[in-house]
């Protein structure tokens, strides 16, 4: 049967591995590797396998749909572009982390690092008069950096994925609206990918005094960031620090210093870009005027990663129900024909009532599929052996909580809905 | 509202052009601009606009589909390859396509032409052993092409979508049978978008002795083949054809001559790529042997840019409903306030009905509102006026055949089911 709610292991393109790989130092690219969610092909070059593809369009489906609820409307640009787009800017020069190539006739080409100069021309197509403002465009495209260093796994690469979402404004008060809006929009995103997230301010770099980063603590961060001890709403990256910070959430004076990794950020990026190529509006009175800008990244591959350095313990990963896989990891142990056919049952009725389901129908030692199963750490996991069977049961057990019980076989559907 | 289904012209990121656009020769790019689906960023590169980036999406799902169907898993490779894979089969050199670019310490890197020196490594991680053959391994990714020409809009990019699939088999009988089953996968893609093609042998390349392409017969495209006049099942591309030659589905000798666009192709690589990355595999008595591949592509821009070429007339696009951006194009007509309201609640009945409906719900002429609607090429449209709401109706008119219908108002919901 072809299933799109399941798959059956024996036919799955994953093998896991014991050890961890010798060119890893990360956790999550050590257990993504190890779990055979994805194969390095360079140094933050990687390719996503079933498993961790799965992953990643979870994410990027959650990003997607609070993108439109803030009335973003999805487009995809290009990877190459032209260097006259970037010389527009001056950033063919400043932005050193951009992959430069040479194509027919010699014609320069960058690789898009971000794409600013290319969806301010875009933005110019669709947008004439005040009419068409406010407006939010967003896309999830491939990015690539030249990074010097790329040890991180998912966390830093050379290419990634990068949803990135411009927004167009008539003035200043509408863009500051649409970035609290945005904002929220971001915490929903990553609260649905089960990341706890603090607000920090942070370098606007060249386009303003300040921006905003989304940070998760962990020890796999980057970045040294101070979270506020009395709110915990508000965090200070520590490029931006000063004496004696205070919160402007709370007027706290208290602060706790904490490794993080940044999963998002936000910019107000004013005239910057409507500027230098001329993106303008009709006003109602027929003046015309600058449009103003604003952009907003997530890196869905990089979410990816900062969620296994979260989630994991000694035996593997351990996802979120949103963004895990699959929901269910159907396991049938030993050679039993009525095992076998109890979990064929199940795993058909399972996935014919949308229920996401890995089904191990391996003939392998119970240790070795338990193993397995920990390490690729999917939230439930439904076992089915003569014991289990001699109850007309099957033993559940929530990969977060080390919990497991006893569940009719007749339950189980309704149960994992 | 916000609604998955459903959006107003008046909030749509879409300016459509009266005249075409002054770079651009090929029919399907003129149209596809003007219409505001796509925006050139460069010659052979293609931003997507929201009403673009649908049918893109459409294409590409109709293509999981059915790669699906055939056992295809998805997996996504990355797009920058470093060079020493592209060595190992002697490619570095020999495809004088690839855009190759330096990274970090001078390292070289070519940008992803084809995929086959990338899977074949991800695939020794996965395939130990007979139990896990046969495999079938597809991802939808962008490619990048170094083209001389690229002129053709959507049928030739630079820079272009591709759903590229590899099969993997113990032995030749069972890629005999894949590639069969390959073959009438891809007659279900293209016959569900609309294309009528032909199964046209060409040259293996460095691989085999024949290869397969599927033509959709069009004045636009660069390749020229000779259908079997007798049986018009078989065709034959100019650049392998003998002289007279028999079409071996019927013996018959005649055969016409058709300029063609490829929007496909399938070729047995045999163990052209095992053999240098050693991927082999372990046999049932113990041996090993190498493993033996079919690669199959499609390109859904290039779909895209085939499905405008054939489907068009002098007032613009007819798409397909199965790649349309929306099924119905609503639209509003004059300033009466019982007109606006109807179209609304229309509006929102068809969107919950999950029928994907684009309202133009602008202040603009009727005449102004039919030619773009001409344009953008959507199957079903429906119009509201003070005339048709007189008789509690609305006009439908069928893109694809200039017929007008009165249809009752309560009645419309059903029907566009």
């Amino acid at each position: 049967m072809k299933n799109s709610n399941g798959v059956k292991q024996s036919q799955l393109a994953n093998k896991t591995l014991r050890e961890a790989p010798k060119d890893e130092e990360s956790v999550n690219a050590i257990l993504l590797t190890r779990a055979g969610f994805i194969d390095k092909l360079g140094a933050g070059i990687y390719s996503f396998l079933p498993l961790g593809l799965r992953v990643l369009r979870k994410i990027e489906n959650i990003i997607r749909q609070e993108m439109a609820a803030i009335g973003g409307q999805e487009i995809l640009m290009p990877a190459m572009h032209p260097k006259e787009y970037w010389e527009k800017t001056g950033r063919w020069e400043s932005l050193d982390v951009m992959f430069k190539l040479k194509g027919m006739g010699d014609k320069d080409y960058g690789l898009g690092s971000t794409h600013e100069e290319i969806v301010t021309p875009v933005a110019k197509k669709v947008i004439l008069s005040y009419k068409d403002l406010p407006m939010a465009l967003f896309q999830i495209q491939t990015k690539f950096r030249n990074e010097a260093r790329a040890k991180s796994g998912l966390l830093r690469g050379r290419e990634f994925s990068m949803k990135d979402l411009y927004s167009f404004h008539a003035d200043q008060k509408d863009l500051d609206q649409y970035y609290e809006q945005a904002t929220e929009a971001y915490f929903k995103v990553f609260t649905r990918c089960g990341l706890k997230t603090y607000l920090t301010a942070a370098s606007g770099g060249s386009f303003s005094k300040y921006s905003h980063e989304f940070q998760v603590v962990s020890p796999a961060g980057e970045d040294t960031i101070f979270i506020c001890s009395n709110c915990e709403n508000f965090a200070i990256n520590k490029e931006i620090k000063v004496e004696n910070p205070k919160c402007p959430q709370c007027g706290g004076m208290g602060f706790e210093e904490a490794k993080a990794i940044e999963v998002g950020n936000i910019f107000k990026l004013g005239t910057r870009f409507s500027e230098p190529f001329e993106l303008k509006f009709k006003k109602e009175d027929g003046q015309e005027d600058l449009v103003i800008m604003g952009c907003y990244g997530i890196g869905p591959s990089r979410v990816m990663g900062a969620i296994v350095e979260i989630n994991n313990d000694d035996k593997g990963i351990i996802w979120p129900e949103s963004v895990a896989p699959y929901k269910v990891h159907l396991l049938a142990l030993g050679d039993d024909k009525k095992v076998k056919k109890t979990a064929d049952e199940l795993y058909e009725k399972l996935a014919e009532a949308n229920i996401e389901v890995l089904y191990d129908d391996r003939s392998l030692p119970a240790g070795a599929k338990f193993a397995e199963a920990d390490l690729i750490g999917i939230p439930y996991r439904l076992v089915i052996s003569e014991k289990t069977l001699a109850k007309d049961s099957v033993e559940l057990k929530k990969r977060y909580k080390e919990e497991t019980e006893l569940i009719k076989i007749d339950k189980i559907v309704e149960m994992m809905k």
